[in-house]
């Protein structure tokens, strides 16, 4: 490709719209184009990128016996509404009426219209296990899309969906999809992180999510350097330090204190000059239709993920003022767990080892000081309900958590029956009984793998591809495209190299020398070729993008020498 | 692949959904099903052909200088107010909001999103010319979908666009373009024609659409056999006998006749007792305000696209019938030419050679007859007016015409400014001076080749692949696969081939033999390798699926004979 004829050109300037680094260079390098808010064309670069991430994506899940697809995008809100999705998913699904006035949604996921493909043409466990993927267009119209193609509201995605007769065989599925990823990330040139996740929305029992550690990643990794364990922010566990409670020796007595208008973890502590970590906030959740307590320290979130577990995964919701006076008798801000009859306690794992606490009185303008749980109230369960934080103890080893930003390019699920039960779609096993599918999902962002890679994979003067995902294998800069010998001989070496099999491009602009260099630096192609004065001595300036290294080699030996260079990026 | 495996099996039943044989095949043989009215899923082995005849166009393309890139589905509708077709598209654009109240469009074609890509990247002259395209999905909501992907609302298309400084320039990416058009239905193994074409509501000036000629096609192909004139039935020009009118001598006296309650060309006929090319119909219309009468004989249509050619190419629209009273002083059925003063006056070129014609008398109930032309009334225009019809004169030679049902696959358009100028894409010519950008556009129905194909390439047992779509190159088939000898070897040679490079699909299921052999007709996969008890012999039964020609060869040749075999299908 002649870079004269290349659509569009490259941009000098910032453009001011990005935030952050890979849009900017996705922009300047000419690789996308904003349509709207959240919607992007892939212009001829980055479609270059776009089919090979595809390729290897397509490559691998065929080898995991992955049947290629393409359902539709649009999607009739019948099937939807089957599992009760038409309305859980809210403004995030695009909707919109045919001319006949039937409803119809853009599909931001495709579980719904799979099993319904699956269920009318599946009877016998002799059809099973099945593993069908897509690489195709999504939707989803996200309240803040940003950071160019990292949030976007029409993206490319690979959503793969494995049907198996029982739990060992998704369990099998699921471990080939899990590999399959580990091989595609790796080939993208990308280093992952494979975290233990929540299935959200998507619903199931398991799940990792495959995160890039990223300064500009949306999503937070929850990691042990120790032992290696890895979660997503809202699945992390936190060990429980081995401290022992001080006996009964160190409890003071229980007094109740007036906090007049004091009604946050910030105004108690300062008011009373305890540390937030001394607080026992009690938070009164509603969990259909009946009210549990869950206490926290003062210094600590809720993690309502969590919580839900310890009501046997039943969605909790914060109470209203009203029901909170109804069953604390007390306004917001002054629930405590002493006295809270006929209510289930949840408590954290933390405060099993800590005394002396500040409580709620469940009286207006009032608080405990010196509460202790037992002697003053009761526990119903002890778990851990805490958000994660930097430094709390790893729950697998004695080792330390650490929270990174990341980019979370794939999840992988195990659904089981959430759908096939909803959706009714079973097969006859030998004896004819029916049995539901069990169902997995595995989701890749295909466009978002672009911005990751370029998110690690950059310096100050542009991009630099693995070989793998490369636009262009070779880039070859004509100094002075008004010297004949310069370039003819850029043109003999373009025309050989494509020859060879390589993909080339070539900088036949008459542009000044400087601003051809920085082109090739920022479009960063792994291997430049340099052709200019010094060539005619018969080596060529070679220069890998990835360390800048500089090296002149012969002519007539330039294929297998730009060969190696690219095995090494 | 396994067709053990193979997702879905096939069908046995006739899809009693399924009016036409493209449509029942490509359900019967698993390669799509329907998901709502219109909107398909397309099922692995229809994938593969997609894939398949994508990689071809691409590769065309490519080679024409074409770039691919991707853009959105999702249309603002602020550029399509631009042009002002969010109003004239009407209800084949399916319309949303987004959750901000912002309207959308789903894109039925793309001319104003890469209008607005272009005009904010080229500035300059040195930057032209341009062929961008993209293979892409598009919806339209048709109002009457069928023939499974013959007429769908989402489907693949390829678009192309160019741009250029010149007209000259035009005329050249269009030959280019078209040229490369005939080479992508050649290698599709289809027999196409290219005809003249009107350019629609995409707009511009000169257009010829790619057919198939197909029983099931819903568009028509007017062709001359003897010069190969070939147009669609909107362009199609009809020639002029040259037969000499009889002079005067034949011209007979005007009378006026009462014609109560006969309104129709055959109501009037029959109660005159002449023929219906006797009559000349009037036909009042509205061209931008002003009324324009259009005459043509009772047994000929008018075609409205030649009428707005004669009228400057403004729209015509047939009078309201308070119109007619007012300009014929009759109501509508007894409008004629004779002494309507001030109405401009078109009539078909068939009218310069007859006489004696029965014409409205712009009086109720009452028709004249022996009107002639000159003698009784003016004609400010003699042009093509009519519908081409079956036998019709050649307008290039002495032929005359065939119109044939055929199935529209592409279509190419000299767009000129039309879109350039509505949406100020320009760019600087060598002087400094902003010139508007010359377009083309250039569309292939992608997932409708493949019916076409079908449509044209098939028997009563199945689908007949053309070797360079067919979704597997060979089909082996293991009559008996309980025998260890059959399944060995039909595996050996499974494996052979693939290694080969070949694509194959082996039949190891447990099914009787006779259903393995329709299967294998059903899908259509161009070599069958029959691995029975004959086997033994070490020569392998080889079917050619498009003749039924079987022939034993040598299992240890077998490679460069199917390489043969396929080159001849």
């Amino acid at each position: 490709m002649k870079l004269s004829h290349l659509f569009p050109p490259t941009l000098f300037e910032e453009p001011q719209e990005a935030e952050v680094v890979s849009h900017k260079l996705m922009i300047r390098a000419g690789l996308i184009r904003m349509l709207a808010s959240g919607i992007y064309s892939f212009l001829p670069l980055g479609k270059r990128v776009l089919d090979k991430v595809s390729k290897i994506i397509k490559e691998e899940m065929d080898d995991i016996g992955g049947q290629d697809l393409l359902m539709p995008a649009l999607h009739p809100a019948e099937l939807w509404q089957e599992t009760g999705r038409w309305q859980d998913y809210g403004p995030d699904m695009f909707k919109l009426k045919d001319r006949k006035g039937r409803d119809f949604g853009l599909g931001p996921t495709h579980e719904e219209i799979i099993t319904h493909l699956v269920r009318n043409e599946v009877r016998s466990y002799r059809q099973l296990p099945l593993m069908l993927y897509q690489i195709q267009v999504k939707f989803r119209d996200e309240p803040r899309p940003r950071f160019g193609i990292l949030r976007g509201r029409e993206f490319i995605m690979k959503d793969a969906y494995s049907f198996d007769l029982d739990k060992e065989g998704l369990d099998e599925n699921y471990e080939k999809a899990y590999q399959a990823y580990c091989r595609i990330f790796a080939r993208c040139g990308l280093d992952f992180v494979a975290c233990e996740a929540e299935s959200g929305l998507i619903g199931g029992d398991a799940s990792h999510e495959f995160m890039v550690l990223a300064s500009n990643g949306e999503d937070r990794v929850v990691g042990c350097d120790s032992c290696g364990y890895a979660a997503n922010l809202e699945k992390a566990e936190v060990g429980t330090k081995c401290e022992m409670r001080n006996a009964k020796c160190g409890m003071r007595n229980l007094e109740l204190l007036p906090t007049p208008g004091m009604k946050t973890v910030g105004e108690v502590s300062g008011f009373l000059k305890v540390s937030p970590s001394n607080l026992v906030k009690t938070l009164i959740y509603e969990v259909e239709g009946k009210v549990v307590a869950a206490l926290i320290k003062g210094d600590q979130e809720i993690n309502e993920s969590k919580l839900a577990k310890a009501c046997q995964g039943k969605k909790p919701t914060l109470a209203s003022p009203e029901t909170i006076k109804e069953v604390t008798g007390a306004p917001v801000g002054f629930a405590g767990p002493i006295g809270l009859s006929n209510i289930r306690i949840i408590a954290d794992n933390s405060l099993r080892s800590g005394d002396n606490f500040v409580v709620g009185a469940n009286k207006e303008d009032t608080h405990y000081i010196n509460a202790n749980v037992e002697r003053d109230f009761k526990v119903d369960l002890f778990c851990d309900l805490k958000v994660a934080r930097d430094g709390d103890p790893c729950p697998r080893c004695e080792g330390s958590l650490k929270i990174s930003p990341a980019i979370e390019l794939g999840h992988v699920f195990k659904l089981g029956t959430k759908y096939s039960e909803k959706m009714k779609a079973t097969y006859k096993d030998e004896k004819g009984e029916d049995k539901p599918i069990i169902m997995g999902c595995y989701g890749i962002g295909v466009t978002r793998i672009i911005a990751a890679v370029i998110e690690v994979s950059h310096d100050h003067n542009g991009i630099i591809w693995p070989a793998q995902i490369a636009p262009y294998q070779v880039h070859i800069i004509c100094v002075n495209t008004a010297d004949s010998f310069q370039s003819e001989l850029a043109f003999q070496i373009y025309k050989e190299l494509k020859e060879e099999g390589f993909e080339v491009l070539i900088d036949d602009r008459d542009e000044r020398p400087g601003r051809k260099f920085k082109d090739a630096d920022l479009i960063g192609i792994p291997v430049q070729v340099t052709i200019g004065k010094k060539s005619v001595s018969g080596q060529i300036e070679l220069t890998l993008r990835k360390t800048g290294e500089k090296l002149f080699w012969p002519k007539e030996n330039l294929v297998s020498k730009i060969r190696e260079m690219l095995t090494v990026t």
